[in-house]
């Protein structure tokens, strides 16, 4: 452990918490949702999903792969192992889940941007894990270093999210067994959202943790959620001993978890779209039941990833009613578990921002609104089925978050809402653009959408007649010539460095 | 009237209705709702907005101008006329509506094409009214005849679209005084569909109606409707002579009347979206409440189109919170009136379908399927704020419009659903694309959008990199390119023709 540079933290810490960034805007920290759940499932559809999740947790068992620590965890809470294969009794994984807190607290370097998760309160995070890079110039490309500070330091300057994510793209010029530590820094040094750690490893995991430990303090840590990893589950069924180390690392530090069955119905789960969801109830509620294990009181996620097919293809789809419904639906096993939640995101399988982008990630999206999800992952830049972070797809999409999030809070009834004075001020048949009550409300009525544009055909044309792409390539130029970073102690960044380096020097590149 | 042809129009019917096209797909005739309404607001809210449209037609009232007739029912029925602003006491529009149906249906030339509104069924047509179209090669440009074939020709052709709509786009090179003659035929003549008919003067609405007796039968109209007009009022709080004598027309006749305040808040209402709400409200409730005045029990439809306003420009804006916010919100009003909806459509005020059309249709559409719409005009084509009928736009749409109609089907939690004997049969860790249950159901599974590429980039390259226009304007070439016409009765089209070139010769030609 690194007990100096904590201290140096420690140190820091107050003046840090206090500096405000010159650059960023002051976004809310997460939204709080004001508007009712869309409640798309009756209760005895849901008990059936419920039913049937026991039914292939007691029935036909989960596989935790290689991992004697988590079998053996397994063992001592009850559940009946064979090989290593667990056969968990009826209602063992609801009842274990129940340590884990309905809402917590994220933790974010500026104090200002902690988060809150679970109920009512949620954030919205960019894309996670494309290896490959696209904007309108340069086309598509491999991600690198750069393109990673340029998606963490717009992310910074977007007031619509919350949370910063992990991997807003692959750094593939660097070694695989190094680029955490770049990732981490990155967060740390070019942002003040709350982030992601690694998970792709044990000691990936836990090198992400110290990092945070250098940064937050030890002792802060103890208490409280900094960082969390995003974990996939190995659909259908199987929890590979990389996830489960992972959630043992995080759930032990007190750290958050998010578990994610990623689920291609008729691939990794049934082709019906009520199967993929009860598998993915019971894959999940599983893991935050073994985080449980590991620590109670340790924060979790519950997660779901369900994708329909193509027939022609036999590819992911993205943005189409199954998933939607099974979104909406989630949301209420979430609920009646009493776990956050993560699910959706702006998806799609377009190769471009296009219309076809649009539609579905819009479509998938707004199930994410009104199904309650708490962490919306992938909120922006998502394209290719998750291969390609787009630069402009990800300013298109962030400006439809701003319009979820006036969705969120819902619409006023209240007197100046209903502007009887406006009608007593207006003659029948007269405009209200003057009134006294226009002009006390104008400028909040509307949510101002940047990448909308709503001019005149002849205005638009004598303006270049621009589509939105190319709006969106010259606002997201414009955001990174006139970035400035948050302010980092010296002293932690120094402390950072230090580790980093070190840390790097102990092992050979590994380059796959 | 025109009783030689009606004649003529019963002997052939039988042949005509049983007759069935070999172009068009076999396109379910409206969509029967099986998901929960999205209820967004709650019972407090609901009663002040109703109070408040209340409250706007007792206090502020309504005037119906230059319709002397049509004030002179109103006194009839006990409002308080002074001048031409008639004033409701409370309750009276809302008791009035009550001999409006909660339910009916619109016959279609094919009688497996007719369509049931209210309730838990509904519609989708495309877009309605502008005088630009839009395609790929030719760019923008006035609408002509030919353009509304087109649309009334892929409208036809569309299985997600029920309705055929109306004025699909503006004909500019017919003069305006005819140009209902050649939108109706075309309705008739190139699909066999439900359509809406003229409502811009007393005799147009009167010659639309006048030619679907021809088609289907004086008596068959006394009876049932076949054609609706759809109206806007002149908000803020009037309705010119043009909409009242249209709405009369319609009703005396029997036939359906749509009722559309369109209110851009801050200007035909005030800026908030309450208030908004309620006045569209009070004014539709108003008109419907007409119709039945004109005659009791007379099919109506109560509209709403409430868009914002950039604060930049001064214009509409589409897709936004408040208008999405005011149709999950318009939906509950309705079915507390027990009247049939018409809100929302694909709305945008992008010049292009590119990512912002996109994204704004789609949010707006969505809120008509989960807010319970009956009735959806502008589903498929719409640009430009309303102006232009894009071709590739209408194709994009279409595509969203089956992804709606999926998600409206609702999901299965049936035995078959669950796949329990998938698990039984694939071990655990093992992949479920050749087994029973997946072969059994893979084919039904999944919507299957014709427009979302998802294949990889790689073959997605080789078959030329199409963005989503390119491939919608190949789609739209090839569905006219293979078009048929449905059959229609030789007798019915000559008395037709018969009618409209007497109507033509019996005036001149006006351009405005």
């Amino acid at each position: 452990m690194t007990a100096a540079p904590a201290r140096k933290s420690r140190q820091g810490r107050r003046a840090r918490l206090q500096a405000q960034s010159a650059a960023a805007p002051a976004s809310p920290a997460g939204f709080t949702r004001g508007i009712p759940y869309y409640n798309f499932l009756d209760e005895q559809s849901l008990c059936r999903l419920e039913a049937q999740a026991d039914w292939l947790l007691e029935e036909i068992g989960i596989r935790f792969q290689g991992d004697e620590q988590a079998l053996q965890r397994w063992r001592e809470a009850g559940a009946d192992v064979q090989g290593d294969i667990v056969h968990l009794p009826t209602g063992l994984a609801r009842h274990l889940c129940k340590t884990a807190p309905t809402e917590f607290t994220q933790l974010a370097r500026n104090p200002e941007r902690n988060v809150r998760l679970g109920g009512r309160h949620g954030v919205f995070a960019p894309a996670y894990g494309s290896p490959f890079v696209r904007c309108a110039e340069k086309g598509r490309r491999y991600g690198s270093l750069e393109d990673f500070h340029n998606f963490v330091k717009l992310t910074y300057l977007s007031p619509w999210l919350h949370h910063g994510g992990g991997v807003v793209c692959e750094p593939c010029d660097i070694p695989v067994n190094k680029r955490h530590l770049d990732m981490i820094y990155a967060h740390l040094r070019y942002s003040d959202k709350p982030f992601l750690g690694a998970i792709t490893l044990k000691n990936r995991a836990e090198e992400s943790i110290e990092m945070c430990r250098i940064a937050f303090g030890a002792e802060v840590m103890e208490h409280h959620c900094v960082v969390m990893g995003n974990v996939n589950t190995n659909s259908p069924l199987v929890v590979d001993k990389v996830a489960s180390e992972a959630m043992a690392a995080y759930a032990a530090a007190n750290q958050g978890m998010i578990i994610v069955p990623f689920i291609l119905g008729g691939a990794m789960g049934p082709v019906t779209t009520a199967a993929g969801l009860a598998q993915s109830l019971a894959e999940a509620m599983t893991c935050v039941a073994y985080t449980q294990l590991v620590r109670p009181g340790a924060p979790a996620v519950l997660g779901s990833f369900l994708s329909s097919m193509s027939l022609k293809s036999g590819a992911p789809t993205f943005g189409m009613p199954e998933p939607v419904m099974s979104n909406y639906a989630y949301g209420q096993l979430a609920r009646r578990l009493g776990v956050p939640t993560r699910f959706g995101g702006a998806l799609t399988a377009s190769k471009l921002p296009d219309a076809q982008a649009a539609y579905e990630s819009a479509d998938s999206l707004q199930s994410t609104m009104l199904g309650g999800a708490n962490y919306i992952l992938h909120s922006a830049g998502w394209l290719e089925s998750g291969l390609v972070m787009g630069y402009e797809k990800f300013i298109l999409d962030v400006d439809r978050l701003g319009y979820m999030q006036r969705i969120l809070v819902g619409m006023a009834s209240d007197d100046n809402a209903l502007a009887r004075d406006a009608y007593r001020e207006v003659p029948v048949g007269k405009h209200f653009l003057g009134c006294g009550h226009t002009m006390a409300n104008y400028k909040t009525a509307f949510y101002d959408a940047q990448l909308s544009n709503s001019e005149s055909f002849e205005q638009w044309t004598e303006e270049g007649a621009e589509d939105a792409v190319v709006r969106a390539n010259k606002k997201w130029r414009r955001m990174l010539a006139d970035y400035v970073p948050p302010e980092l102690d010296p002293g932690i960044d120094e402390a950072l460095q230090e580790y980093i380096a070190k840390t790097k020097s102990s092992r050979a590149d590994a380059w796959y």
